[in-house]
């Protein structure tokens, strides 16, 4: 079973070199970017201008090789894929929860962004604090590990 | 550009209707799912069982037809389907946040599901909490707008 998938957009991001993009954006809180959808999927925007926070999915389209247990970004220790937001996946969609701080037409302006720039956008949604925040939940090996700069030839 | 994906394994749920599948998983956060990994990505949930809460991201398979402004299942006016996780999207990836309870081998048991039995599965994240809780994200259009069954004939 195949799934094809298209952009529907381009995330522009002050991110030009992975070693330069924060391994979260809730590392660089106010690293600005630019979610530009395409002219045809404009109006699924309406009413969008409401939500503070947004999912952003993105394909990993610039990610090396797969490895199922690797060191991470955060971790000397090598960790399951599956237990990491590493960007070399078997499916490689990238996750990252957003400010939107306005809309121009087919741009959202956000803060948080933590992909490269030119990033093709998979999906918008909404960030519905009911359904998606959990603050409690338990952090696994993450717990006290220090953002840092991506460590040389991590990837 | 098109992007191809494959199923990383399945996910079981005790849901084979849509009308019986609750809006979000933490409407109904008792209901019990297995998460079933392929043997070949087994290894990569190496260290998940620290993590308390996990993203599933997954193929709408049984989607109906895309319309870009729609009522949702939340609210009978209409929004734009990037203000909403209405399941007919361009790119049919679902998200949700579910509980992990335990893991046996390739198989992590989990509750607060909200997909179709068989769900194909496309990728495992964990819920980082610093990353991504955001209580007092606003909510939009959804504030105040009670949890529902699925209106008949809403797809």
């Amino acid at each position: 079973m195949k799934i094809e998938m298209r952009p529907i957009g381009l995330i522009h991001s002050p991110y030009s070199e992975k070693e330069e993009t924060p391994i979260q954006g809730a590392i660089r809180p106010d690293g600005e970017g630019r979610v530009e959808v395409f002219a045809e999927y404009v109006d699924g925007l309406k009413d969008i201008e409401g939500f503070s926070h947004l999912f952003l999915l993105y394909a990993f389209d610039r990610a090396g090789a797969i490895e199922l247990v690797r060191p991470t970004f955060l971790d000397d220790e090598p960790h399951g894929l599956f237990a990491s937001r590493h960007p070399a996946r078997p499916n490689g969609i990238g996750l990252t929860v957003v400010r939107l701080m306005r809309r121009d037409g087919p741009v959202l302006h956000v803060r948080g962004i933590d992909t490269l720039d030119l990033t093709p956008l998979l999906d918008i949604k909404p960030y519905i604090p009911r359904f998606d925040s959990f603050p409690d939940a338990a952090p696994g090996w993450t717990e006290g590990k220090a953002a840092r700069p991506k460590p040389p030839g991590r990837e």
